[in-house]
């Protein structure tokens, strides 16, 4: 049965990395001692190294251990032997170039369908929507596909924005990017802002965290949700 | 000889579509009556005709037909034939995807590099650098390439942004994203702000208008440069 957050942000203005979703990750990871860290989205472009030390760091609080998946030789095989997995954000073109290049979204998409606890955060939740197509990042590499696993059945916004209306600036709002994304794509797209989560388990999708979420649906006025509605039925 | 006007954007906030740089477009369109239009790259999803109307509607202003790319059943032969190209801004996914589809891209390079004088604004100023890797759009459908025109030796990053101090999102600054970028490429990336513009005319680039601009090359820290600076060095 799945058992995925997939969370807008890794960190909320004024905390440290992960502080606010602590608590709901005691429970995610409760049966796991050692989580595998995907680090393959490098923020700002630090080491696989690096960013392993920070998520280290970070989960040795809930006292979790963590490791970095760019450590194994046999990255599918050390997806397939987690007792859980995060992937950490960064840049979604570099993370998903990485995973064709390893061979691992086949892997990942079993994997976490079948059960093992998983947290995506930023870039670590685009790719549990449909496809790469509502992230934020810059396309700085080109990845072999713009699918990604597909674990729920829309696409995921994290970092949601909402329109600045005081803004001189004549870039497209969030809303109008996804609205353009509407013109060549029917799938659904879900606006995390900064400090929510979806928390998937089994057929059952709940919006957690403070704030109400943003959905566009094709062809339709884009609607809020309060946080803990059940969106299993957007698809 | 090259004669081209590389914009950041077409409408700076407070004024009407391409208002502020009619003057230079009476200069670089002074042997041209009619100015092939390509609106590919549809801003908000907007129709080819719908666009072609807006850029048409602006043009008049300085006694310049317009017409639609899209108009014409050999497009191809429509940029050989061109008096002058305007290519309007929006989506630069959905403008590089059509001008592949419609295989443009190496008629538009040899045309404008033999000297029919050219516009891009935002994203028709993303084709001119090597790739569309620094674009800020979204990236809604999936072109075959990310290699673009190549017109300058170097990258354009439109609409460019300062960090803004007092923000508590979370998202990566327009400067950290550049800077990614390098961690995979190493071509250089100008930042142009809202207003500005590169004067292309043979092997000179000049950067022009009030604004400075934002110079990252590979390897060394971020610098501005004036407005009136020479560019052509930088490769």
């Amino acid at each position: 049965m799945k058992n995925l957050i997939i969370a807008s942000t890794s960190t909320v203005h004024g905390s440290g990395y992960l502080d606010y979703i602590f608590e709901e990750l005691t429970v995610l990871f409760k049966d796991a001692q050692t989580i595998l860290f995907i680090p393959y989205a490098r923020p700002s472009g630090i080491s696989h190294n690096d960013y392993t030390q920070k998520a280290k760091k970070a989960l040795s609080k809930i006292g979790k251990k963590a490791v970095g998946i760019h450590t194994f030789k046999n990255p599918v095989q050390a997806i397939k032997d987690a007792q859980a997995i995060f992937t950490g954000g960064g840049n979604t073109f570099v993370l998903v170039n990485q995973l064709y290049k390893n061979n691992l979204i086949t892997a990942l998409k079993e994997t976490v369908t079948s059960g093992t606890p998983y947290l995506g955060t930023s870039a670590g939740s685009n790719i549990c929507g449909l496809s790469l197509k509502t992230t934020n990042d810059m396309p700085i590499v080109c990845p072999p596909s713009f699918n990604t696993l597909g674990l729920v059945p829309f696409n995921i916004n994290p970092h949601y924005l909402d329109p600045d209306t005081n803004s001189k600036h004549m870039g497209e709002t969030r809303e109008t990017r996804i609205k353009e994304f509407h013109n060549y794509n029917t799938p659904p797209v879900i606006g995390l802002r900064e400090g929510s989560w979806l928390h998937v388990i089994g057929n059952s999708i709940i919006l957690k965290g403070d704030l109400k979420a943003r959905i566009f649906e094709h062809n339709k006025i884009p609607y809020e949700v309060n946080s803990g509605t059940q969106l299993n039925h957007i698809k």
